[in-house]
C-alpha cells in the first residue's frame, strides 16, 4: 500500500492512503490519526490501512479525494531516527558503511521550498532511497533487519559541501545537513514487486535540475550495502524504534554502468564535480542557485511514478 | 517545576508532576499525556502543569504517590532530536563548538541498566547537562533560544571509545554512542534559581564510579558555549522544533579550577586517561567492567538534589 501525511496545520500531520496510481487518497484517521502512531502498532494497524487500499484501488473508498502531492508532508514529518550511509561509493572497498545521523525534528514535504540563506554554501540536491523500520533489537543481524522494513520512500538528502569540510574536521558533518525532504508517499516493499529484492530497490532514480534530467542512476546497482545491512550496523550497539529512518545516497552508478544507452549521470552535484576534478583537474558544474529547481522520482518498469515526486525549489531565507 | 515520565508500557510513558523535594508525584494525564504533547504547546499546558506543581508541593495534591525514580523513563523517552555539544574542553580556542547528533529514538531512564555486548569497546560514562528547547526559528540567535529553554536534566551521555577513533575516521560517530541516559526529573530554569545564568547551570555535577566519588566539576565554569549558543550553532542551515534536546558534556574543568578544597576531578574516564597519558606516558585508569555503576546527580547550594540521580549498572547484553 502507499501511505501519505497530509497537511493539517499540525506537527505530525494526518494519515491518508494513497491509491496505486496517485491520482485519489483517502484520509486514515479512523484507523489511526498519524503514520507514527500506524507504525507503533503496525501488526495491529497495517491490515486495516490495507484493506482502504483495497477498497480505494477499487474506487470503492467513499470519501475519496483528488491526491495532490504539494498538499502533503513527509510521510514521517517528525521521526525518531534520521541515518543516512554513503551505500553507493565507486572505488571505495570499505568493510563499515559510513552513515550520518541526521536532524529528525522536521522532515520536508516533496513540494516544500528548500530555504537557506546563502548560495555560497554550496548548495546540493542528494537523490536517496530511505527505508521506514519497525523495532529492532540491538544486535539484529541484517537477516532480521530485512523483515522489519515496513516502508520505502525518496530522500532530497540535501547538503552545503562548502560547509562540510571544517564540519567533519570537528568531528562530523551538522550545520552542513540541513533539512532532508521525502517524497509524497512511502510505499510497502511489496509494491515494489520483484524490483525489491536482495534488500535493494532496482530501478532507477531521476533527478532533474531545473528541468534538464542529469541522473537516472539504478538505486539497486553499485548498492555496497543494502538497507538491512545499514540497519544492522546501527543494530551494533542499541536497538532501532518503529519509525526509525534509514536512507542510502546519493545513489550513484560505476562510470560506464550502463542500462541500455543510459548512461547514470548524478544524484548529487558533488559526484559530477568529483568527475570533472577527476578529468580536468577542476569542478566546472557549480552548485545551485537561489530559484533552481530540482526534481527526484522513481518509475517502476511501466514507467508509473512509484512514490510520486520531489519537487523542490531553492529559496533565500527571508 | 519538576516533571518526570513514568512508566506505563507505553513508548513515551505517562507525564507526571514530581514535588520540589523528589518526595512525592502526581500524574499530569488530566492536562498533557506525555511531556512531548506539553512541549507541543507549552504556553497552554504549563501553566496547568505549574498549578499542579504549586498544590503538589503543599501537600494539597488529590492523588499524590511517593516518587520512584526506579519508575521513571527519561522525561522525553523518545525526542525528536538529541545533539550534545563537547561544551568543556580545556584549552581548545576552537571559535565553533563540536556537536554530535545522537540517537533519540529511545533514551533510557535514570535507573536502567547500560546493556552493552563487549567490555573491549572502552565502555565509558559521560555526565552532562542538558536543555529541552520550544520551537526555533532558522537563524535564532543565542538570545533569541536563551528563551526558549523550557526544561533543563542531567545525562550520562555514555561513549564507547575504542570504536571512536575509526567511527571519526569514517566521518562522525554513530556505534560509539550507544543509549544516552537522562535524570529522573526535568526541571523549568526557574527551578534553579540564581545557579541559572548566562545559560549555564553554576552547580557542581556529582559522578561516583562504583561508589566512589570521581568528579564534581562545576557545570558553569570553563563552559565555552553556553545552551543558548549550542543551539544557536544549530539552527544556523535550519530550525529546532520542539522537544529537541541540547547537551553539553562531558563536564570538565581546568585542572587546578577548585572551589575550596574541592578537585573537579572527572565526568567520564576518558578525560582521566587524557590526564594520566599526559602526566605519565599512558592511562592507568581502566573502562567500565560488567558489573560496574555509575552515579550522577546534582545539588543545589543548600544540598539537595535537583533532578535526582541517574544511577545505572553496566550490564552484558544476553
Amino acid at each position: 500500500m502507499k501511505l501519505a501525511t497530509i497537511k493539517d496545520g499540525s506537527r505530525d500531520g494526518q494519515l491518508a492512503v494513497v491509491a496505486r496510481d496517485l491520482k485519489t487518497a483517502h484520509m486514515a484517521d479512523a484507523i489511526a490519526p498519524t503514520l507514527q502512531a500506524a507504525l507503533d502498532d503496525w501488526a495491529f494497524m497495517a491490515p486495516q490501512l490495507d484493506a482502504l487500499y483495497v477498497q480505494l484501488n477499487a474506487g470503492a473508498a467513499r470519501r475519496a479525494f483528488d491526491f495532490d502531492p504539494a498538499q502533503c508532508m513527509a510521510p514521517l514529518p517528525r521521526a525518531c531516527g534520521w541515518t543516512i550511509g554513503a551505500a553507493y561509493f565507486p572505488g571505495d572497498a570499505s568493510s563499515e558503511p559510513s552513515m550520518t545521523r541526521g536532524a529528525c525534528d522536521e522532515l520536508l514535504g516533496p513540494c516544500d521550498d528548500i530555504v537557506l540563506a546563502h548560495e555560497e554554501w554550496g548548495i546540493d540536491f542528494g537523490a536517496g532511497v530511505a527505508a521506514i523500520f519497525d523495532d529492532l533489537p540491538m544486535k539484529a543481524t541484517p537477516d532480521e533487519a530485512h523483515g522489519r522494513i515496513r516502508l520505502l520512500m525518496l530522500v532530497n538528502d540535501v547538503a552545503l559541501r562548502q560547509l562540510m569540510p571544517d564540519e567533519l574536521a570537528r568531528g562530523g558533518v551538522l550545520q552542513s545537513k540541513p533539512a532532508t525532504s521525502c517524497s509524497p508517499v512511502a510505499v510497502t516493499p511489496d509494491e515494489l514487486g520483484d524490483a525489491w529484492r536482495g534488500g535493494k530497490v532496482h530501478l532507477r532514480l531521476a533527478t532533474s535540475w531545473n528541468g534538464n534530467p542529469v541522473g537516472q542512476p539504478d538505486a539497486g546497482v553499485d548498492m555496497a550495502f543494502n538497507f538491512p545491512q545499514l540497519a544492522a550496523h546501527l543494530c551494533k550497539t542499541r536497538g532501532l524504534r518503529a519509525g526509525s529512518i534509514v536512507g542510502a545516497g546519493p545513489v550513484a552508478n560505476r562510470i560506464g554502468t550502463k542500462r541500455g544507452a543510459v548512461a547514470p549521470g548524478y544524484a548529487c552535484i558533488a559526484d559530477q564535480r568529483r568527475g570533472e576534478t577527476s578529468a580536468d583537474g577542476a569542478p566546472s558544474t557549480p552548485y545551485m542557485r537561489f530559484g533552481d529547481t530540482v526534481r527526484i522520482e522513481m518509475d517502476d518498469e511501466k514507467g508509473k511514478s512509484v512514490f510520486g515526486a520531489i519537487a523542490q525549489k531553492v529559496v533565500r531565507a527571508g
